[in-house]
């Protein structure tokens, strides 16, 4: 950890309140509740960790107030704790500022622009007319092609790979082997094979997007893939040509999404969802993981499709029953009618 | 946009019947029929779009004969729009040919072979023994290991690993990210754990084939990995050791592929689609998005496995019910046979 | 191939009795019975492969002692053929090893230390207190951040991404692209969007360990993301922060695991699984590819989700009758109470 600090400035830090024996005594890091220090600072962030709550050795507790009563030690009052934690996670992150300037074995292009105080690391490459904006890191081995642009602040990790015309806006992290601007996968079917269709869209990142580690957004095919500001995309995602979407939208791992589709603000996507392409999800839809999603939603809704975790033995037998299952309603009709007949014959003997 | 055309050269490239009141206008690039301004080209693909085209600025539009009468403006009278897109895609594609030559910061091994007119980017790493042909682009932080080769006209993204022992054929584009000859998933299963069976053999990917970010396809364990002319796959694509993919085969987006299955000419896998080792698919299987692909395939077929996107509440009552089909298809059976001898017992009765 | 060795070397390095008319014939390879020449050694490992036994051109097989009979040519009798092939496959693997030292234009921080016999790649970026151990080979391209540890005889592949405070055990080897310590995805939710919670733990990887290509395994929260000795990871895996990955578990390609999951020992994995955060799986957990894990298991169990590949005309069928499950169940029901009521009031009129 990089720095220390009083339980009184974390407190100010926070906007929280100090309920504390001393509040000049230094604390050092950030731990959850079982595994704190006396150094460190924890948080309760929901009612299922309660039961680490009394045995914690933590310097204090970031609390809601109502749980006051259930923690002895020190605390750092607040209504919304975890937010805390996110607050005292930057405080605490210790990875270290990358050094300001363009790193000797860098390769950036004489008509490309880099704004003040910003970072250029080893072996990155800068190409022509690129425009990177102030206080921004951007780590080894990335290359930027031919006139993108990235805006302030923004952080770019080791062997990112960003095309050409590419906007990026700012404070925008990307992680490591993630791929922006690549073509989307168009191809016109011929008797002799596929045509390509060159993709001469661009890419439009908004402000405070994160995208994770091993993901690719496409390059629209005529217009943009549009990415607004506020969504946060996880691993190893596909975002293909044209997609577009919503403000504050969080995709999580594995997610691929198909051509054209939009989606709307707010949106969560679980792990492994697969998205059709040319459809429109409306604000806040919530598709939970392994969901495949192939019809547009009007209105905010919660979707899902997976089929639940099954003993093999029993799932041999669901597959069986599960192909067969439209003649299973079939038969179901017919006990219905046939039932109803025998009824009838029956009122009819009476 | 880097070209301008008039509408007689777009016709003559096209090999399309222009009609239009001045064959010498000046154009300068393509759009959709909602995006065009007067000076780009729009296309007519679907008639799904035809409540598009009265409206539309474009200067002129790519459309079949028979749709002639439904557009009073410029018209390319083509057989199939489409394609005439694709083409006109490529005449318009504003992405600048890279400088021939070897950039000064690549490292070149003395015995790699570079054809004529090939660029070499920055930072790119080209080992002992590499063949690279004519007309090739490299971009920056490419690393091609020892032996391997590629043909004519390649076209090779940023940050591309290839593997030793990987032959790459003629008009091959490799998207960024993406990794050749990577060791298949063998391991004997043992007491002490995994031994890693080594993958001695390699990667063989034919003519005009595209392969999109952050796919990666693994080396044989002893013969190859084989990708056949033609054929198209898309970002974040897993095909593992001895898979060989037939001709003209498309691949989207998120498809794993395991070991030694053998894919036919001309299939097509939908988004996510999951396929076993060690089976085969006949040329012309169309795979849906999603499906979990277990058994080999005889003859031309449509496939898929999903279930369907469902309200979270609804799908929770599915998911009990799901578990229970078994259960149920047994009871529809009991049902049967109990009505089947109530009726036979009534008869008796009669 | 790089190497030749008589029969007799052979057997004396797998520990096989050899059946030879000549032990000191040389052969130069490994290959498939079918493939095999009368130069290459091939392996019996399955009972399926038997009808390609007598057929077989391979200079000697690895067989075991009750199928000795089988085959009339040289044999080299082996209770697990299978793991001599593995053993084999190392002996015959042509990969060359690298050049020992650092390639000058590598770019390694004065405070890292370098193992000897160790070999860093063409443009790779070794950064400040980082530590790399003995006879480690880093392909080019690749970047390992600031105060990270490899042990000894690690095989880090081209383009790699390791970010600070990741700690790699010995001979454990990573493909190209992959990337280790990236973010995981944690961010607090607030009416002003998304705040993100800074990722301050690490990622610790046991001995032995080998993971493919663009594979990212996420840094802890606030403790580590562990990976432990005899893992065996495939390509295009996502790994969130804080899981837990017992000894000798394998994970094969395409699989998604999400945060704080707790895997045993010995697990198995097939393509395309996704893990739900924060269950743990006990030790000998099997589950089938494309399987969807959403509870914990307590002992050692077979899993399985996933529903058939049907034809489409069929599955369209099946699409409809699945969301109408519920109300099947529910009329099943129905039919059951209708039945019974019936025989109640036929029993009674007699």
């Amino acid at each position: 950890m990089r720095k220390e600090a009083t339980l009184q400035e974390l407190a100010d830090y926070l906007g929280a309140e100090l309920v504390a024996e001393n509040g000049s005594a230094l604390v050092s890091g950030l731990a959850d509740l079982q595994q704190a220090n006396s150094a460190q600072v924890s948080f309760l962030s929901s009612k299922s960790y309660l039961k680490y709550l009394s045995s914690s050795k933590a310097a204090a507790v970031i609390i809601k107030p109502e749980h006051a009563a259930d923690f002895a030690g020190n605390k750092l009052l607040l209504a919304d704790p975890y937010l805390g934690y996110a607050k005292l996670s930057q405080f605490f992150d210790p990875r270290p500022s990358r050094q300001p300037g363009v790193h000797p074995s860098a390769v950036v292009a004489p008509t490309a622009k880099i704004g003040i105080n910003t970072s250029i690391g080893a072996h990155c490459v800068i190409e022509d007319g690129v425009v990177i904006g102030d206080n921004c890191e951007i780590y080894p081995g990335t290359v930027i092609a031919e006139n993108s642009s990235l805006g302030d602040n923004c952080l770019i990790y080791q062997n990112v790979s960003i095309y050409s015309n590419v906007r990026i806006g700012h404070q925008v992290i990307i992680h490591s082997g993630t791929v922006i601007g690549s073509d989307g996968f168009g191809f016109a079917p011929t008797k002799e094979g596929w045509v390509k269709i060159h993709q001469i869209g661009g890419v439009v990142i908004g402000n405070k997007v994160e995208i994770g580690a091993n993901t690719a957004i496409d390059r629209g095919a005529l217009g943009d893939t549009v990415i607004h500001d506020g969504v946060i995309i996880d691993n190893l995602v596909h975002i293909a040509h044209n997609v577009e979407i919503g403000d504050g939208s969080a995709i999580a791992g594995c997610v691929g999404m198909a051509g054209s589709t939009k989606v709307g603000k707010r949106c969560i996507f679980g792990g492994g969802v697969l998205v059709n392409g040319h459809i429109e999800l409306a604000d806040d839809t919530h598709c939970h993981g392994g969901t495949i999603v192939t019809k547009s939603t009007t209105e905010a809704s919660a979707l899902a499709s997976a089929t639940p975790q099954m003993d093999v033995r029993k799932w041999r037998k669901a597959m069986v029953r599960f192909s067969q299952i439209d003649e299973m309603a079939t038969r179901i009709k017919q006990l219905e009618k046939a039932l109803e007949s025998q009824l009838l014959s029956q009122q009819e003997e009476k």
